[in-house]
């Protein structure tokens, strides 16, 4: 599974590696390429034959662009060259190995270094791997910085006509910004995992209780053997059908934002704001844990606990001449609950296969909204149901409260039951007219007729850069 | 699983919610941005600190190209700024809220309020969330629009440094196209997902009175618990068997049209093109049937009516003293039957992900022919088998005539059989070589060796454009 | 399934409907077309009406850009248009049959034909599907090349225009690499592939001698309805294992090899090279084995056999009166085998996953090292509990030494146990720290201080092209 980018050869900040790579797709894409090194004798076997490779100072006077393939500790080390780089472009295409890792940018203090230099950022996002891979890899974006336009249109047209998409990200200042991006460790991942963390080990405890520790301590039987799969499997649909209302839960709370302030154009909290955000994220967790409860519950008969049982049910049942063990309600509650299951895990893989980056680019925003807010509702009313039916009669049964302990199922039903009720009321006809009004930009306490144009914007752009 | 586009917030046609991230953006891409509005106080804690946010005229003043980020209802509220757009480009980025809303495009409805202006329709099939969300996720297409080429082009600059690839979609005839595109829902999806619904319900209500209906007329056994899981599963495999074969038969009609009339330069009925069309969305509802009835027949072992009906056939057994139960040929025919399923099921799963877009973009078109047609083939033949392994001789026993139906899988051999009938029969050398003839340009009754270079076009474009 | 491109209509080198979509293309971006044909009355009605089809001689007369779209046989039909055709430019869009089928690529062939006019080789690797479906799914590279900068810029901009990303690949003389591309059948997928299939097959026979062969020759028991199912069952695993394995071990192999030379600066033998490019491949054939094999365990309580088997053992038990067969250790070898197993699979899921382009795409270096490195090394180790909780104590029973021959999972460890003991090895701190010193261009037995600088390139480009 390990793809391009290894551990061993091509890590960015191996600055050789990336020279190299850089070299074949410079020359594969017209360009003259002349590569300047200590020791051009030794290096020049790692390169290209069409790039000529000379002395530093012989290379820097060559060249109108330069790309400094060299780390931040050697930055100094160029300073010789000062006199032959005057007026040139330096492209610094550097990475730190931590966030923030110094105090001004790399790119910042080359320029710092070289000020009768043009010092422009880019192809830092861009790995050895991805300019080696050539065409059809190569629909990556670089994105390019410079307090210079000129200089920063130059660096733009030549990662074009390297295939590469340039993105201006304005001035200087953005570098650090740029340089942290290759550091990022999914940010938007963190806060949805550890939620989900945090609501297996609540929801695990729990049922270890109810089904373990409580069988042990009031009936001295050993139900150990339930930990790595029995509770696990009723643990993880916990998590999923929480986490799935937790992904419609903030456009509840959203509306009634809206509908309380009576205008759209208040901001959020920043908290409501991140939990939007991190829509996609909990929600494809949710369809993680429900896909491994699938899994999970499909094993159940495979076990050996599962046939001993069987067979010592059957055992039994033939030593007492019963014939027969058949209950209906059992028998109705279980092929009910399986088909539900199966239709909801069937629409949330719908979802998940929509919330690939691909197909997500190939629909309008009606058709996401459809599957995304339509379909995944339906799927929210489907995992109530079937929770609901494996529920069944369970929560009015004495038996079932393990220490005084509902059984799991109704602790979940809190937050998915008040979202579908929150959104049932929000379809309401009179309630639903106002939230649309709202959404198209009416205000409560103003004048509608005359104020809605100007609730909305009108941009004029003048540009500055050179661009245009 | 909700991502982006959210139903509450960036509801394209929210003018505002654009008009920010348009803002954002803009700025992020080094343009200078001048926001007018009616009231420009209250509206500039909304934009970027280094938008200038100021009356609309004034606004409109200091602007060469300006962004009409305003509801239709309002293009109106604009007249008064006539004077002041004289020469101007206007954008139009308006959608509506159904299709053919109105009977001319909303650019087309500006362009003659301001005639004096350029109306360049664009950026209304980007929504606020591409916008904000940046470099990354945005190499998304941005369909453009206008009787003015200079116009259009500086659209398309403004677009390019925004890191959006500008789409030349021509003159502005084409905005009501344009405008359409963000309201498609799925129009592809319509006919193969009712198809499937139609022969879900016709294979349902066979299987239903086959399965549940006879023995309670017959026998009077209550057999209604089979409605919610092992109806629908002999139900899905009918349902998955017959679309995949459908897949394949557009394919085998077309070439009888070629082989039948000579020629590849006639036309297809239109029926025919639509189904060719429709291949891709049939393929993938059949894998998607055929995965569901897989987690379906994996289900069954788990069920409360499983687990009765063995334990009840064991306490039989042990009370007749039986010791053996074993049946050789039952037992092969279902370590055969799940054997072939799951081959069938994993052939279908590697067509339907190189069906992904992602994947589907980086095969070339043999390698993709090889999968699609070739292995799907292949995948059609198994699941020949797998059904034939199912039926076994059951066509041929009386009892499984209940009503005089037939067994179900006999119905659904019909179609599939037909297509691997007619792909063997093209594969005759005789056939084969007349229609690979056929598809290099050969018509029959014309003289073939100097007919052929005529056969194939050859361009000449000049260019009207001023692009080139 | 079968998408797009049809095995029936669009074969590429199907020159006229190549022309045809080309034709649809170009008019809807903006172009004036002229069709050039033999027989211009027939072929009208196959064109866009926008298109101006006459003669080729009077269609190459009013165009300055002509796209050659006849098979390479026809070039020389031409020749009689050479007088009119001379100056222009020429866009070669053929394709071949077979890799390298001509000596001289058909670009360059079309070249010595008309040395007047100026060739340019591009649009062969889009095909006449992605030419009609338009903007949407039209972000597909057109790779160009041509002796000419000013005509290849001339082709690359028609290309942007029509919605296509054009890549210049250089010169004429990779004409034959780019009409190669086309014909490329998955090449990275077919040692892997092999690899794949020579384990299932060594793995299967081994596990058939000893689960089938076996029992027959030493207790002529017939075992035969094991082979679909169970003797897959206990092989797709040893594959999947192995083949996992042999992802990490090119890695350990390389930095084994850095250790001993002291300097990242020696190339990797070939086969080493090929085994690191190939380890996406790899991985993904393993989790498909994975996948494969997690299907067939979840169809065992599913199947007949195992359904006689179990009455059997109860009709046993309740006939020797015995209640209980519950063994412990059995139920938690099973327990713990099942539920590590899944967290393996889920694993290698997520692996699987980010291995789709589009999200790969989306990851930064770090991101994507952290998953596929350190995510699959955690897969590997738990894949070795998996295996180990299999096999619990049976490498030291003597009864499982069928003929002599060990049980089929002792042999499986083998490779497995060898990365990760090389990788816990390369993490102890003295050896860690040499191996990141030597990746950052430390060389054993040179002067470290001012040897670092050179060892990392810095380059300079002027560029010949006239592109920048």
């Amino acid at each position: 599974m390990t793809g391009p980018n290894q551990d061993v050869q091509r890590r960015p900040g191996h600055a050789s590696d990336f020279a190299r790579s850089l070299a074949v797709r410079l020359v594969r894409s017209g360009f003259r390429v002349v590569v300047g090194s200590r020791n051009p004798k030794r290096k020049a076997s790692l390169f290209p034959a069409a790039a000529e490779v000379t002395f530093q100072a012989e290379a820097a006077k060559k060249a109108d662009v330069i790309f400094v393939a060299i780390f931040r500790e050697h930055y100094s080390t160029l300073c010789d060259l000062a006199d032959v780089l005057v007026g040139k472009i330096l492209v610094d295409v550097s990475n730190n190995t931590e966030i923030n890792h110094h105090k001004e940018s790399n790119a910042e203090y080359l320029a710092s270094l070289f000020p009768a230099c043009t010092v422009v950022k880019a192809f830092n996002v861009v790995s050895a791997w991805t300019l080696q891979s050539g065409a059809r890899d190569g629909n990556k974006q670089v994105l390019i910085c410079s307090n210079n336009q000129e200089a920063k249109r130059t660096i733009a047209e030549i990662a074009q006509v390297m295939g590469f998409t340039p993105v201006d990200m304005g001035c200087m200042s953005s570098a650090c910004e740029i340089e942290n991006i290759p550091l990022r460790l999914l940010p938007a991942w963190k806060i949805p995992t550890f939620l989900a963390l945090g609501l297996f080990l609540c929801f695990f405890t729990y049922n270890l209780i109810r089904q373990v520790i409580h069988p042990y301590i009031r009936e001295q039987k050993n139900k150990l053997y339930k930990i790595p799969i029995e509770v696990v499997n009723t643990t993880l649909p916990c998590v999923s059908y929480v986490m799935l209302s937790l992904v419609y839960l903030p456009g509840v709370l959203a509306a009634c934002s809206q509908l309380y302030y009576g205008t759209k154009y208040r901001r959020f909290p920043d908290w409501l704001d991140q939990w939007l955000q991190h829509r996609k994220q909990i929600g494809l967790l949710s369809f993680f844990c429900a896909a491994l409860q699938a899994v999970h519950s499909l094993c159940l008969p495979m076990r050996r606990s599962h046939r001993y049982l069987l067979i010592e049910t059957a055992v039994k049942q033939a030593m007492e001449k019963k014939k027969t063990i058949w209950v209906e309600e059992e028998v109705w509650r279980m092929e009910i609950y399986i088909s539900v299951g199966i239709i909801a895990l069937g629409l949330l893989s719908l979802l998940a296969i929509t919330s690939l980056p691909s197909i997500a680019n190939s629909l309008n925003w009606r058709e996401f909204s459809f599957i995304q807010s339509s379909l995944g509702f339906i799927a929210l009313v489907i995992s109530t149901l079937h929770t609901l039916t494996y529920g069944w009669s369970r929560a009015f049964d004495e038996n079932q409260y393990k220490f005084y302990l509902p059984p799991t199922y109704t602790l979940t039903l809190l937050v998915p039951c008040t979202v579908i009720i929150a959104r049932v009321i929000f379809s309401l006809p009179c309630i639903q007219h106002r939230l649309l009004r709202i959404r198209r930009g009416w205000e409560k306490g103003r004048y509608v007729k005359f104020v809605l144009p100007s609730a909305t914007g009108e941009f004029s752009s003048g540009e500055t850069s050179s661009n245009v």
